[in-house]
């Protein structure tokens, strides 16, 4: 590890991030259908627009009565009732044939079960006590009108839809998904298509929507107009690393070229109009390194999302010392077995490789010359390991 | 909590899902394009079919030297060599220019960083030492021909796709999507749409394709083939509940007619052909919660993937007691709060207003009468919060 510092002006991470997050995040809400609001996420809260239930109703099947009608039956004392029809005013004495979801009348205060009651002629006998409000489901009992039905914010799943379908809600509100402009400037075929593949599968788990033009630096100007534009590839000091010339040349600026991270310290920060615009290395593992430490940050939070991490992160502790240079942010890919992460080596310029094969990862702080074995450090789980295990 | 046993058989959830993981599993697999692969799971394992990398090379931009003949050097005796083109045996007291990732000629052993060397007229003055193997990637230093590149039952991300690419490959063998038949035969508009959406979006993300058929239970002939049926509403013993009859109708079968569970006691476990088919409840909750208990553990191994819940699963202090009748396993919806979990009461017969509230859920195990206060219990944690918290 530590490939070397990155030849450019070495913005700390911390300060990358502080950048980042302070960008302006205003893509607004659009509404959807409730059939295609699986996932989003909800831009105003939802509040409910009546009691929940609206009317006394009946819980379950069975005879609506007076509680007090009940008092002292059993099947040794079974006590007789008038059986009246439906939606009529329930008067002492009387029963009432019901199915759940029904309407109480006034004067019934209790459902008695099926097996209760015993249908003779036009009476009903009773056979067991109910208690009162037994089986009866209140007006208002599982909400009052104005209260909270979901939050903004709230990833919407499927009580979320199914409550809002109950609702009477066809469409709801929720974030505009961010689109991303996505210009790979910096691979060959077939690397390039590949590339383009892995951000935008990374774009939609964030909640964007990427858009890949061109595969020239040239296509910048046209990537406009997006909510942030990723411009990938030719990001560094050699000859042919025209990126940066090339956002001057479209209108843009670039307020921070060079991050002290590795992999991905030719990372620039810029403006394409009023859309964040973020240079990423071209080379695989730069690329995918920079855009998990700072573009899908960024995204997240443009998408409604919480900027955290997309993966849980955990305490584990290192199999192996890591030496890491002071004043550089490395990024470490590490594999876990139980409570431990044991550091990957990168092979040198391959280092996809060793991603591939990850479990997760961390970052060495820029303050410390690396980890000693055996210390505790946060791991980034990657992949489904992350929802198996238990502790 | 409580609301009642399930009027059926009474299979026990242990049962239950012994019988879903007893389902033989062989949708087999299909080629798709890298573009397309993120978020598949890969079917076979993937090796290297050459060394990586598959030659000796040049890790960064300088000269190529013998190390040998820099000993010594220093910028007071700088060592003078010849500088020879490219491509030629590099001998004794010779230099050649190099770029990252030009091929190291027989001979040349280090490479010396640009810094480090002076151009003058055809030879190169040499002001350091480099070390043997300094700047070279040995062939098959990152990688074995036939080493394992991706283990088979991965689910693809960037580094995967970026790696395969890297490989020369243009697509990868995946698990076939599940192809999931639904037949909403229970709820009404809007009620129906919205349900089957929720389900979608859960199959989604369980891996599955779900195919949304005519909403009767008529409709379910019609539905094979597919790697997996889902019948859902008229489950129960009402008058109007057929979906047991219109199983055998449709020349399917049940194994199981109900379980031990709360909400969702009338679900049914059966055939339509060789298709498990899954009878779920029609009321939103009971659908959803039968889904994630039972539906949607037999589709994520069908898919590929890990059974287990797609949630991470946290220990939490139950913040109050929790009864629940022996003999039943009870599905309960809960709020956190750092450490601690809340179980929230469900309204009757409106239990997704709780369950659109929860950040996640338990299930108090069948031979248990509940939890009581302060008991730490296994809470599955629903949603983003999942992947912000660190512990």
């Amino acid at each position: 590890m530590g490939s070397g510092l990155p030849r450019y002006e070495c913005l700390a991470l911390a300060d990358a991030l502080k950048w980042l997050d302070a960008c302006p995040h205003a893509v607004g809400s659009e509404p959807v259908p409730l059939e295609q609001a699986f996932g989003r996420v909800l831009h105003a809260p939802l509040a409910f627009a009546a009691d929940r239930p609206d009317r006394d109703l009946a819980l379950a099947d069975g005879y609506l009565v007076r509680a007090e009608d009940t008092l002292g039956a059993s099947s040794y004392n079974p006590l007789r009732l008038a059986l009246v029809p439906e939606g009529t005013v329930l008067r002492a004495g009387c029963a009432c044939a019901c199915h759940a979801g029904q309407t109480v009348p006034p004067g019934a205060n209790a459902v008695l079960p099926p097996e209760a009651g015993e249908v003779a002629g036009g009476a009903l006998d009773v056979c067991d006590v109910v208690a009162r409000g037994a089986g009866i489901g209140r007006k208002g009992q599982g909400a009052r009108c104005g209260d909270m039905a979901v939050p903004a914010g709230r990833r919407l799943g499927g009580p979320q839809i199914a409550l809002a379908a109950s609702m009477g809600l066809t469409d709801l509100s929720v974030w505009r998904r961010p689109a991303v402009a996505v210009v790979l400037a910096g691979a060959k075929p077939p690397a390039t298509e590949a590339l383009g593949a892995a951000l935008a599968g990374l774009i939609a788990r964030d909640g964007g929507k990427a858009r890949q033009g061109a595969a020239t630096v040239g296509a910048l100007a046209a990537a406009a107009p997006a909510d942030l534009v990723l411009l990938v590839g030719r990001s560094g000091r050699g000859g042919d690393d025209d990126a940066g010339d090339a956002v001057a040349a479209a209108g843009g600026r670039l307020d921070h070229h060079g991050v002290a991270l590795a992999p991905g310290g030719s990372v620039g920060l810029g403006w394409l109009g009023s859309a964040p615009l973020l240079l990423l290395p071209g080379d695989p593992i730069s690329a995918l390194v920079s855009y998990e430490v700072l573009a899908g940050r960024l995204l997240r939070r443009l998408a409604g999302r919480a900027a955290d991490w997309p993966y849980p992160v955990r305490r584990r502790a290192l199999s192996r010392k890591i030496v890491s240079p002071v004043g550089l942010s490395e990024w470490v890919p590490v594999t876990c077995d139980g409570t431990e992460a044991a550091p990957l080596a990168l092979a040198p310029a391959d280092g996809v490789i060793g991603y591939a094969r990850a479990d997760g990862y961390l970052i060495v702080p820029a303050g410390l010359e690396g980890h000693s074995a055996e210390e505790i450090v946060d791991v980034v789980m990657l992949g489904e390991a992350s929802s198996q295990e238990r502790e």
